[in-house]
């Protein structure tokens, strides 16, 4: 017996056919004298059906039995026209039993309601589930788009280290003590980052790398130990022909992976507008609900909030939530929480409802104002009107929430619709008010506009970066920037930050001097690429795209790791454990 | 301006035509007025001419300056029939320096005499010379054709967890100390075996990874702390099945990165035939100098050293060297010195010059006996004969050793020449006399031979396992074997090797589990992707087909890892060094 069919192949034309199988048994059925037999494998499902000449032999096979069978192809008399089989069955002559199967922990079907810890401990049978099944061979077509683009343009696949230094700036580095230099670490790479800029002083030109990368931080729903990161660098080009280039290579992978054709060139939204507009340096544009900026309607307000807001310079800004208005008080203050969760004072909440605005402020405001506020609000019927007066980032960042949160709300986020922006112009630095200190908003070697050098010493919030993130669907797929190519300029920005000249010999001494010797103009990107195979498979987690991912706990609850080793091993590497 | 050509791409056809490009000066020099600049870039070099209208602006412009400029192609006077654009050279009209370069640590030229160390220091240089990048251009080429083939014979790329549980067995792991779980380390992977057989339980059925592999071992010339494996697996195949297809993806590889037509399919060696033929268990096919079985001949033999190993049942084995009979005694003792480092207790040398047979022990044999020999091994003129008597593998390493050696000095191993076999038959076990206890040759994993099961208790040695190693050029290139499906199987080679219950539960319990639940009969391979493109571009160390490897000292010399870390770092890990 020698399979000649997979089982997601046969079609009523193959009726008369012998044909050999084999799978796992999905179903079995019983039916009078015959036994029905759903095989599968990963490609689908065929049914198998045995008389009483031979169903003797499989009396004890159960669910997840693998069985090899030889057989006839017949045409069914009840098709099932939700299989792509199903309008044959195989009439089955010969099987063997290849392999026996205890009763499953989890059921193993495209509907589970196993938990995910169960789930993530019998993974390899989660991972038999057909729908699981799609979502990883989805992922691996995703990177066979992706790399054919990049091999057809001139891009060169070159391996980092793993195994790198440690350095203080960033996120926390997972550290791997050496035997060899007792006392001394390596670090996993958070990313390529360095490495990668050198190889383009190394005159590489076009760089890529689906490359694994580290950052021991709290883990969240969309987070990992490690990620898969697309990285990419080339050299000589400018900003905007590095994003042609990559809204070629989306546009191939939307329509090689979903079969749909996409527009380029992308929205392409400053980081500035992106906030005033939605709120969010990612955002969401499958739906409108667009912040709007009403600041100047109140500039000599009586109501006092308003007022101060606009005496501090501070911004108001609404967004409508259509056919809202029916909300009780007390849905209202869970919106209202959620406002002060992500940095708000308070919320004003008004509504439309009978051509009438009504709300707790509305006493406060003159006629002029109300009008105001409808007219260009443009208000209708049922709307509900969400309005924040804060500082200006504030303002944003709060509306921005609610704005994403009434998208779910309203079932807005089609999880079949995909909406690609770039998100430019970003700020070179933030400054953090806790640490008296500025920090890179993307990182040290991101380079700045020329013109906005002027105010790098006097006022390095007017710097903007040239950087670029590109987003779908409210996530951010990917982001990169042009880099510093000359020394003098990398010596300032760390001034800027604050570095002292020692702790930039120490810590990227190696890398700075690589400078001096004829590095080219260059920028890169990267992107998740976990996220990317998490919405084009629709799914709702990243785990759901990662064979065997970490819990929330940074767990594998499947092999148990992390674990405590051998006391032997912690002496070869000089190390106690503090208790 | 803007780049119109690369460095490598302008010919004859080419005069005539306004051209801009870019590139690092590779070489400057001064003729009279004009000045001659070799411009390079990854793809070649184009020489550019400075007339005195121009030249001035160029006048502090040194080698490893970034030019960007536009002129007009123009055919050479004094071709250069070395490059492939010898034949034209670009009036240059405008010029931009783009950036400027000290003076280079080491020389950006093909012939190199900088230390090992300084190259991998100033490594971004280093792989500024051609012909390192045209090294890992073609590891590219290499990895690029292999996925070519893999992706269209339905095999699925799917990423294993680089954070995993450490187990006892094998090599020593890398460990990662856990923040979250103080006192627990995750391993990182020494091959990802389990997983891909998992995700054979899964149902994938063909998967296959280009997966870092991480080994805490001494280094040699050809080990690093991680190397990448082109590593996969495949369910419901057999043996010769999966040696097929990887054929044929060889066939391709060799096709593809080297232009030549490979035979299949290669020669089967198993190994004990590859012991006794080659003195090794990854011959060399590329030359002959066999190892020849001769103890029949002394079966009677007055010469006690011969008499003492047949009657102990030992093996005494002859390589013949040809045209080597002229060996000085010193010289001879260096090759006896060898024998004894690889386990020798002494070796037997007889030389065959004016048709006699001549050596310190002739006079101890008889003339049938020197007949024997003379016939047996079918002496020429010149010929060096090499005698090893001991227990058979001892006879066989030791002389293996020798034919290597002199393979090397004959100039018998062509770098450019390629010669594929597979070795198959591998024992299961090997008997430590030290530990007092079986081993697994390849991993506990592989699955016997069914006919040898039966000496499974009896006699461990007697049963081989269905493992197959590919081997190029005497080096494994990569192995495999079907594996084990069956839990009582499994149960009972854990058995074999002294696993307590216990033992196994801990350590591999997660994995043995789930052969319960419906495993199909799988097995697989895994390539050496770092020798592969070792020997492709005939590199002689696997240094040099990686972008920023570590030295022999475990050390990137660039980076300077690994370096201690913030004690803070280390009280977040509640770990404590020991002074």
């Amino acid at each position: 017996m020698k399979r000649t069919h997979t089982n997601g192949e046969l079609r009523l034309s193959d009726a008369g056919k012998k044909v050999s199988l084999i799978g796992w048994v999905a179903k079995r059925r019983n039916f009078g004298s015959l036994v029905f037999i759903d095989l599968r494998d990963r490609s689908g499902i065929t049914q198998l059906v045995f008389d009483e000449t031979i169903s003797e032999q499989i009396k004890e096979v159960r669910n997840e039995y693998i069985l090899e069978v030889s057989g006839t192809v017949l045409e069914r008399k009840d098709k099932n026209d939700k299989l792509p089989t199903g309008d044959i069955e195989v009439k089955v002559e010969e099987v063997v039993i290849v392999n026996s199967a205890e009763t499953t922990p989890i059921i193993v079907a495209d509907d589970t309601d196993a938990l995910e810890d169960t789930r993530l401990k019998y993974r390899y049978l989660d991972l038999r589930r057909p729908v699981m099944q799609k979502k990883l061979m989805m992922r691996h077509q995703i990177t066979r788009s992706m790399r054919e683009y990049l091999d057809n343009h001139a891009f060169i696949e070159i391996e980092t280290p793993m195994l790198g230094r440690s350095t203080p700036e960033g996120a926390r580095d997972y550290l791997v003590p050496s035997r060899v230099h007792p006392g001394s670490f390596y670090a996993l790479p958070q990313s390529p980052q360095l490495y990668k800029q050198l190889l383009m002083v190394s005159g590489f030109e076009r760089y890529y790398q689906f490359a694994r990368c580290f950052r021991d931080e709290d883990l969240r729903a969309d987070r990992q130990t490690d990620f898969t990161q697309v990285d990419l660098e080339t050299s000589f080009l400018s900003d905007v022909e590095i994003q042609t280039m990559m809204e070629e290579m989306l546009q191939k992978l939307m329509k090689d992976v979903k079969g749909m054709d996409i527009t380029t060139p992308f929205p392409r939204l400053t980081w500035e507008e992106a906030m005033n507009r939605y709120g969010s340096d990612k955002p969401d544009n499958r739906f409108g609900m667009e912040l709007q900026e009403i600041t100047s309607l109140f500039e000599n307000s009586s109501f006092k909030v308003f007022k101060d807001c606009v005496e501090a310079k501070g911004s108001i800004k609404a967004v409508v939530v259509p056919n809202m208005a029916h909300m009780t008080r007390k849905e209202i203050d869970k919106v209202t929480e959620l406002a002060k969760k992500n940095g708000a004072k308070g919320l004003v909440t008004l509504k439309y409802m009978d051509n009438v605005l009504s709300g707790p402020i509305v006493k406060f405001l003159s006629d002029d104002e109300i009008h105001a506020v409808c007219d260009t609000l443009k208000l209708k019927e049922q709307d509900l009107v969400l309005i924040v007066s804060d500082k200006w980032n504030t303002t944003c960042n709060v509306l921005g929430a609610l704005r994403n949160h009434f998208g779910s709300v309203l079932g807005l986020k089609k999880l079949d619709e995909f909406s690609f922006l770039w998100v430019t112009d970003f700020p070179m630095f933030e400054y953090s008010e806790e640490d008296g200190r500025w920090y890179a908003m993307h990182h040290p070697f991101t380079r700045p506009k020329d013109e906005d050098m002027q105010y790098i010493d006097s006022d390095p919030g007017k710097v903007h970066a040239i950087a670029y993130d590109i987003v779908l669907n409210g996530y951010e797929l990917g982001g990169g920037s042009l880099r510093i190519y000359d020394g003098a300029m990398q010596d300032k920005m760390f001034e800027v930050l604050g570095f002292t000249e020692e702790k930039i010999q120490e810590n990227f001494g190696w890398f700075v001097d690589a400078l001096k010797y004829g590095t080219p103009p260059h920028g890169g990107l990267a992107f998740g690429l976990d996220r990317i195979a998490m919405i084009l498979s629709e799914s709702e987690s990243i785990r759901d795209v990662i064979a065997f991912p970490k819990n929330a706990n940074a767990k594998c609850p499947m092999s148990d790791a992390p674990t405590p080793v051998d006391e032997e091993q912690l002496k070869e590497l000089h190390l106690n454990i503090e208790k």
